[in-house]
């Protein structure tokens, strides 16, 4: 499946019919040549190299395996980079997202979560036809394992799981060694169909940094017990865990890890690749104060992801009103930030005073405070750092990869 | 440009290859027989209809023009629809809109947006080389037509504006005398290329009947003074207003309207072709309470988009995991509501107890309360009704049109 820039798209230049993305950088687009109609994300290409490769060396020295979880960005050709960067696969969250992902080349995906109703089984049928495709999802319930088991039974294939850890009053997940046992009892009884590779967590739906530790031990244990129990019917195993806020503390726990038989450690963190200036800033401050690793390697992520946009109205001395909504950028975890304040024409973008802030965002307007007798005007282009990757790229089928001239060098597209 | 439904997109069924849209009837998909891959948004057709002749003899009834906001659902399909039910135009938000609908044959826009940029002036201007294409944006500051008298200057063409009221505290829009003023002297400056066609507000910034009314009647005049002064470039002029909370108030007010010249009474409410049920069912609550021709229509807008998706988990007697996430579902104005449960293999959807309720929504998952003992399990399909029809459409590629039986007979392209 050939990806396509697509003339209608939105935040791109001009074209006048559908046009490959390897064709892009020749177009000759910048940004601050306003050959792009914004709003419009950008991605940062030095910052995306230096994020990609900060990560992967983080779990290098760990010895950990990373499948950056794809959900975020569901940008093939960022799924690339991850992998040519040396990624062992890549982490996804629906049977759609797993086939798009199947579609671009990558050829092992963990699915982080149950799979579930018949056309989304379907979908994981028709990729696991082929042989050089690996394919893992959740299972955490007795009802789901025969589900799968009964379908997959049926197209003669077998479906390889991780089984779900989760916690009392989270999301998905075994909470007991009730339930624990019952699932295990069912894929006994599935076996054959569904193959048991090991022991998935998501840890980011707790806060707690101690419970967090408890809770990556019981996984530990609880893969051990698998190997133990000669339950574990892929070799290596599959131990996993890991968002994007507490992947030094899974790091630190499972790499101890030694169950007596092999063991794939697998880290998902998805929003390292871009970053943002929210709770993943916050998290990232966590960990390079804390973890020996990070400090020892003297940088830390970025963010590499930016709405720009005009501003359309000043309308009242201290409001201006900018050609930015909810369509464009997440705001479920704090609105954008003014980062940079362009005027066409001008040199070179202006950092912003720190008293510009969105006090507010409609669909496709945002509300930004300024001062009386600020310096902004119509026309003036403003950047903004984002919160929450993941609801950022969903809205946006095209981002423009830009140097730090504002050069468009290459763009990706999104299969959300 | 011709719509695609295409094998990677989201909520559809299965296909091997890219399809037209006009070709997905025939498929035989169904909704009750797991033929979606889940979670799927879908438009009820029986609803649409009705919504869609309600909206517009509510129009005819007090003989103004309906100019439907497109941003809403940015589907031509749609559009198509609303232009044949008999609207005088699409309203739109952004140069990238108006570019997508022109594409798809709609000719006549109003952007109720200041049009900013060089490149988004670009596309209007390459859209305005057809001369069966009639265009409007809005003004609302003196640099702002600056800027529209520069660049259409320099192509040689004209555009055609609205100015933009305004109320102190809201978001665009000219507040007072003295911005009037300076941009009357603008466009005067202007004139030859910048073309004054009406005035335009949009009143769904205030919260208060009474304050609204005297708002619009403050456009009335408005526009009014610009046709006694001999400014009015367009016959007939144009008077505009309407989100779709308010709607009927300014029917009422701007279908008054004397102006001593003809006039284009134009409302732009979007919503109203899938309704919802949360800001603007509380909207129409009030409207078929008070409005004296909603009343006699003894009928009122039902709503006509749902999410259905999987419960994936049932991990706690009280909690259910909903595979539907903000990913797929507007969460800014109150969470989806659970409208029906249907277990695959039975004969038809169920209502679903008045306790269940969406207590938080993540990425991909939503929490669903629940009471222990419900007959809910994994596998089980839920339909939610919506809040924010907008920020659920923009989630979405292809969304199905299905009938009450669950039959695909239609699919809708978005182009966000």
């Amino acid at each position: 499946m050939a990806a396509t820039v697509h003339p209608l798209d939105k935040g791109i230049g001009g074209l006048d019919a559908p046009c490959a993305p390897e064709e892009i950088a020749a177009r000759g687009w910048n940004l601050f040549e306003e050959d792009l109609s914004l709003p419009a994300a950008v991605l940062s290409q030095p910052r995306l190299e230096h994020n990609l490769a900060w990560m992967q060396r983080f779990a290098a020295e760990y010895g950990v395996q990373l499948a950056p979880h794809g959900k975020t960005t569901m940008a093939p050709r960022l799924f690339a980079r991850q992998l040519d960067a040396g990624a062992w696969g890549v982490t996804l969250a629906t049977a759609q997202q797993v086939r798009a992902a199947y579609a671009h080349g990558v050829r092992r995906v963990l699915m982080a979560n149950q799979l579930v109703g018949r056309r989304n089984m379907a979908i994981v049928a028709e990729l696991l036809a082929d042989p050089s495709f690996e394919f893992f999802c959740l299972v955490d319930s007795v009802e789901q394992v025969r589900q799968l088991a009964a379908f997959f039974g049926a197209a003669g294939q077998r479906v390889q799981v991780l089984i779900e850890l989760g916690v009392q009053g989270g999301r998905t997940g075994v909470r007991d060694e009730a339930q624990w046992q019952a699932v295990l009892e069912a894929l006994a009884q599935a076996q054959g169909t569904v193959k048991l590779a090991g022991v998935e967590v998501y840890e980011g739906v707790l806060k707690d940094e101690a419970v967090i530790r408890a809770f990556l031990q019981r996984a530990v244990e609880a893969v051990h017990a698998l190997a133990r129990a000669g339950r574990l019917e892929r070799a290596p195993a599959v131990l996993s865990g890991a968002g994007s806020a507490w992947y030094d503390v899974v790091a630190e726990e499972f790499s101890k890890a030694d169950i007596g038989v092999p063991l794939d450690v697998v880290l998902r963190p998805g929003c390292y690749l871009t970053h943002d200036v929210g709770a993943y800033r916050a998290a990232q401050t966590r960990i390079q104060a804390s973890n020996p690793i990070a400090r020892r390697m003297q940088s830390s992520l970025l963010p590499a992801l930016q709405v720009w946009a005009y501003v359309q109205s000043v309308p009242e001395p201290e409001l201006a009103i900018v050609a930015l909504g909810k369509r464009d950028a997440a705001f479920d975890a704090g609105f954008p930030l003014p980062a940079a304040h362009f005027r066409p024409g001008s040199s070179a973008p202006a950092a912003v005073p720190e008293h510009w802030a969105i006090t507010g965002m409609m669909d496709q307007h945002a509300y930004l405070k300024i001062a009386a007798g600020d310096d902004l005007r119509v026309g003036d282009m403003l950047a903004f750092d984002i919160s929450h990757p993941c609801l950022t790229f969903d809205k946006w089928r095209q981002i423009p990869v830009i140097d730090d001239a504002g050069q468009v060098v290459d763009i990706v597209q999104t299969y959300f």
